[in-house]
């Protein structure tokens, strides 16, 4: 498996990069991650799952019953291909 | 919508950027593009035809009614994107 296979396996499905995208700012409550995205609940709770069984987020401890999520190092790691296919699609626009 | 968001509607589907990364090195037959991903036929055709829908790349006319395909610019300019995220998999293997 090529490089590019094996990161598509782990953030390869449409919302996992925006995901980490929305998190390189810091950590974000689910409420605000699904406002942001406009993800449907259940495919954002997946997305979510996977992405921290993949070491590339978090789950953090908030009073209140509330979850937050924040990125590894494995996922802030994610910044310069997310900034890479932002740029691309900027300059071709 | 995010650059990245747009960016992810052209080349956000699972075999995209795959099939972008095999045609860097130039333009290939439909046969070996399938044979070095390991993609389904119809998978490979239409994502192929999205693709060249998009600009990315478009279709050699080859003789003997032998399909080839082949980088426009716009997906020549992937190339930093995919090394990222090839880059990002090798670092955390």
């Amino acid at each position: 498996m090529s490089d590019l296979a094996a990161a598509l396996e782990i953030v390869g499905s449409r919302w996992a990069l925006r995901i980490v995208e929305q998190l390189l700012d810091g950590p974000q409550r689910y409420g605000d991650l699904q406002r942001e995205l406009g993800a449907p609940t259940n495919m954002l709770a997946m997305r979510l799952r996977e992405l921290e069984t993949a070491g590339v987020l978090y789950r953090l401890p908030l009073k209140h019953n509330t979850r937050a999520y924040a990125l590894t190092e494995r996922g802030l790691a994610l910044r310069d291909a997310i900034t890479a296919l932002g740029r691309w699609a900027a300059e071709q626009a």
